[in-house]
């Protein structure tokens, strides 16, 4: 019944958002190439409009103090503690314009939606757009979502863009107090949960023939630099049986990733970069190193398939006789959804009439930070072709639809943890 | 019994031979790194000392029309066809020492050692420098020893170096006439076979514990560029499943390449260079270059070994659904070197104690266009550990000395194609 009720009215929501991400989408460093990053002319023009749509929704909005914006709709009550929406609003460069508007956008035309049918809730809700997520300008990522969750590394401060600006320097010319970070943080008992509608960014539900589907965990990652060090010759006078070959060596690690990630359900590893020394046509490769990335939707089965797969390239290495150096650049943990959320998130779905369909998320997002101060859902959207960081990233209008309405059902039909469990 | 007469004699050989290899050596671009470029001052002084040391030797010596240094003993009359010796004396950048100048201050050794005896034969011999075959300023090896055969390609003159010169102006500031090149033209008639003695450049010889070899062949070498594109796509968010990452795709050719040739006698393949695009961490390679170097000792087997490969190449990419572009960027067909000539270059090998071991010259040398104009014969002489084109090249002075001896006892029982079969 209430399918009914919701659907007519909201017919046009995925033709208001798509508006708006194209509006949105005009604010960028250049005409030509979507980028727009944190603290610079263009995240001040941005963060107008979206406080602007913020107010327009019957939100209170302002900035915090690291620029995110934050809008909250009160509940029944005025001080009532919140459902928080959200996503971020800057860019990496030559962007799409979907990645993070969306979950923005979408969020603040639902409060819209309830603002206009006079709709007060038994809780606050709050939309809020975060500043950074991409990290693009000062190396580090989710400085905005860090800042709401209270872990803010000052240390970042001190961190300088490729034109040498600090971020403190940044901070003041924004017109901020690097000082006062501090006080962009929220308490737990402020919010009920984060809820955080996103595409995909991935080719999964395009596969499936699905609209949306509930975010099972933000995979953790591990990131592992490999050097293979063999004995570079010339490509025509050493004899096979007396080569050491760092290309070849590396070649058949390669393989071996994959093919152990494809065996094993859940987990991606990729090799994306590889340099071979000298790197001439006619010279072995004497030294290759390459990178590898493997996330899995828990850490348990992250970290054994990282065991399993440094014991493949030792064997590998020891067998050809090549020196290894493996070394650990990175690491990120999982971040589990709440299964009292991803019920609430089905639910929606399927009230939606839509199949419920769980797949991890194999990106980052804010709810990586959000987690230590919350418990944390995610919507994905599909969209085209599992693209994104790249301006061919799109989402159908019909699609952007049904997320608003996923998202809007699960608002209005939102228990607390405690009422829901 | 000429083991005994020789042997005495020629003991400081070696010691000479490295000597004037240390001499020559320091004429270089740079202090630090030996480097001697075609037609560069320092590619004069070393002519003006290697004539002088041919002169020494009992020559008649000078330049010829490209600055390759001729120098020639004449039999017991005037005139009489010659046995030509030589090799290079111009170097990579960042050189070692001994790649050419061995061959070339051998041969002078060798010829001094017949002037000191007062010792003609039945034939002239004369020693060739080439002025360049390693190519490096105008990008096209062999150019000395194409215009003694007569195959010197005349659009060179036009190339250009890094500077902006051509070869064309370099001939005339360095005092020749590009109009002339033709005359440093030979015969077939005046050459009863071409002999050169230069270092392994490989490890073979050091692993069969032997100072010399003799040279089957110079093999071919055909080089194939090759891309595969797939689709690029986030590490974390495209499944295994639904990925086509080119880097994967070009790992399983290279470990098949291998793998083909392992199992292949005689064959090397060899891949030099990768280049993975994007190539960044956590992004699939959407796009992979590979470049391929395959050489083997007769055409034929090359030729069947470049057609499977790229079979197999072709297979992989089928079965990944990457798109795949092959080039031949490059192809030297296989110089044989003659039997009637290994003959008797065994017949030196065994005369001075040791086994005769028979290897392919996987690298190119001067014989490549000698071809044309004479049957080819080489001595190879070990080096350590294989390294070639690199300061670390090294010679033992004893394996100096080793081939010094096999190459005058060469010359001195060298009996011409019709008077040997």
């Amino acid at each position: 019944m209430e399918n009914r009720t919701v659907a007519p009215e909201n017919a046009s929501l995925g033709d208001e958002i798509v508006a708006r991400i194209d509006e949105l989408g005009k604010i960028s460093e250049t005409s030509e190439h979507l980028t727009r990053i944190f603290l610079t002319k263009q995240h001040r023009a941005a963060a107008d409009l979206i406080l602007g749509w913020m107010r327009e929704a019957g939100m209170r909005a302002d900035l915090d103090a690291i620029g995110n914006v934050c809008g909250r709709y009160e509940g029944e009550r005025p001080g009532l503690p919140c459902l928080m929406l959200g996503s971020h609003y800057d860019t990496v460069r030559d962007a799409g314009k979907w990645d993070g508007p969306l979950g923005l956008i979408t969020a603040i035309a639902c409060v819209a939606d309830l603002n206009k049918r006079g709709k007060r809730l038994p809780f606050a809700v709050e939309v809020t757009g975060f500043a950074d997520e991409e990290g693009i300008r000062f190396a580090s990522t989710l400085l905005g979502s860090r800042a709401v969750a209270g872990t803010f590394d000052e240390r970042v401060l001190g961190v300088r863009d490729k034109a040498g600006v600090s971020m403190r320097e940044a901070l003041s010319q924004f017109g901020f107090d690097p000082q006062r970070i501090g006080t962009a943080a929220r308490a737990r008992s402020e919010l009920l949960a984060y809820v955080e509608l996103h595409i995909e960014q991935g080719p999964v539900l395009e596969t499936e023939h699905l609209p949306v589907g509930v975010v099972t965990a933000i995979s953790g990652a591990t990131r592992l630099a490999v050097v293979l060090t063999g004995m570079a010759g010339h490509a025509g006078t050493v004899p096979m049986a007396l080569r050491r070959d760092a290309l070849a060596g590396a070649a058949e690690c390669v393989v071996a990733i994959e093919k152990f990630c494809r065996t094993d359900e859940g987990l991606v590893g990729t090799v994306g970069t590889i340099d071979a020394v000298p790197g001439a046509t006619n010279v072995i490769p004497g030294r290759v190193s390459f990178a590898i990335d493997m996330r899995a939707a828990s850490d348990a089965h992250r970290r054994k398939a990282v065991a399993d797969v440094v014991r493949q390239i030792e064997r590998i290495a020891g067998r050809r006789e090549l020196a290894l150096q493996i070394d650990v650049t990175h690491e990120n943990r999982t971040v589990p959804c709440a299964p009292w959320l991803r019920r609430q998130v089905a639910n929606a779905i399927a009230a939606e009439g839509f199949g419920v369909f769980e797949l991890p998320s194999g990106a980052g997002h804010d709810g990586m930070a959000m987690i230590d101060i919350a418990d944390v859902a995610m919507v994905f959207v599909r969209c085209r072709g599992g693209i994104s960081h790249h301006p061919d990233e799109h989402v159908d209008t019909a699609d952007a639809g049904t997320g608003a309405r996923v998202l809007l059902r699960l608002i209005e039909n939102f228990r607390p943890r405690d009422a829901a469990s």
